[in-house]
């Protein structure tokens, strides 16, 4: 693990938390992308080396309507920069953390993923995430 | 706002927390302090140029016992290095966040510090601080 890649904030609109953080972070969204695979609208940030990515649900299924519906808005996730994500799942897994899935997936930023279970990880959802070259 | 100074983490027991942010992180946790004023006890590990600072209360009366009674362990807050806190809390109060303390107070990790009420900041916790010189 590198560096905290992004901070996933679980929002119910985009159209209202964008402006809402640009005034907060006193700097502007720089990019918005539809992750169709997690039904999903993101907006992302630079703060230094980590981004905040703001999550919007767009479907009642999405994993961030049901975050929303059972804790509120807040904070959803830490995402950690790896070199080698399969190397860093191995390594993880040998130590007793719970991987949600055997493979990494694509998600959002053109990134690899793979996320850990909060339940290994005192409540927190970790994210491991590599850039696709 | 400068960067990600650090994301404070709630947690019952640093005894058990620490190893297992040690086995996380791949890092070793380098510092632990007692905060009087908090009622907490920290740990802080190093990725990149962010810390993760887990806090495990010292008291019930702790704002952090409190949290971890209502929603369990887990993120608590996201903490912004910031270059000027007096400037910085004027011109969030300005743009309408509500600050919780008139003044900078004094925080872990030798910091003036100031948090913003998370009903103004989509549920999110948000810490200004800057480094004591």
């Amino acid at each position: 693990m590198l560096k905290v890649e992004h901070i996933g904030i679980a929002v119910q609109s985009l159209q209202n938390s964008i402006p809402l953080f640009e005034a907060l972070l006193n700097t502007s969204c720089y990019k918005q992308e539809q992750v169709d695979s997690e039904a999903v609208r993101t907006a992302f940030f630079r703060k230094g080396e980590t981004k905040v990515e703001l999550l919007e649900p767009t479907s009642p299924e999405s994993v961030i309507a049901r975050f929303l519906e059972k804790k509120g808005e807040g904070m959803h996730h830490i995402a950690f920069d790896v070199a080698d994500i399969h190397a860093e799942m191995a390594r993880l897994a040998a130590a007793g953390f719970t991987l949600l899935h055997p493979e990494p997936k694509k998600g959002a930023d053109n990134k690899l993923v793979c996320f850990l279970h909060p339940k290994g990880t005192n409540g927190v959802l970790v994210e491991l995430c590599q850039e696709i070259f």
